[in-house]
């Protein structure tokens, strides 16, 4: 597959998570997905998806660096929103907050099957003792 | 550039960065380097890691992942070591702790341009409660 292939599929990947199309979800996840060296599989996946909703009701996912190099793509992904109560264990409670998401995808057969993810909690904490 | 060329690039560095042969820096990153935004230019990124060398004596670089796509390289780094004191704001004091490191990096001429990483600070915490 080309860098841009892989691009391109990894877009429409973040389409379908910002249209809350979670019932497309298989189209992009493996059903063995996954997650940081725990399978949680395609349902799971999903249901981690709309905890996050939930939690973030304005959750938005904003691709700000790719790196591809198929069958592996890294993306910085940026986030600008308001959870509505707990995040990461910091009682957010509506105030907005700025983080970032650096990940990686490893796709098997045009699907994601594997993902390691860090994402930027500690600046969750600092953002809401300052507000 | 070829993915290889800049993936054995990077190697390079790790390994410069493994040997705390810091004077050597200059080969691998710019005078004008950002580091999440910030200019802290290579004097500040040799300080940087002067300071992590300090607070982990047994600091080293361990690249899980790769992605190469030049100008730009995403890596996985993983670390197991034993921070002396305090890290990340949490006072460690020579446990062992692991974590993850993923981040990316913007190359200019051969050298490191632009860094945006982010730690899993937050594993470091729960791992220090949990000891």
């Amino acid at each position: 597959m080309h860098p841009d292939e892989l691009r391109n599929l990894y877009d429409a990947y973040i389409d379908c998570l910002n249209s809350r199309n979670l019932d497309q979800l298989g189209a992009f996840v493996d059903q063995d997905v996954d997650y940081n060296g725990t399978r949680i599989s395609l349902a799971g996946y999903q249901d981690m998806l709309k905890r996050d909703f939930e939690a973030i009701p304005d959750l938005h996912f904003n691709i700000t660096l790719l790196c591809s190099e198929p069958p592996m793509i890294a993306a910085r992904l940026n986030f600008d929103c308001t959870p509505s109560g707990i995040l990461f264990g910091v009682a957010v409670n509506g105030k907005r907050v700025k983080f970032s998401e650096n990940v990686f995808y490893e796709f098997k057969s045009r699907r994601i099957r594997r993902v390691w993810s860090v994402i930027d909690e500690a600046t969750i904490a600092r953002q809401v003792k300052e507000a």
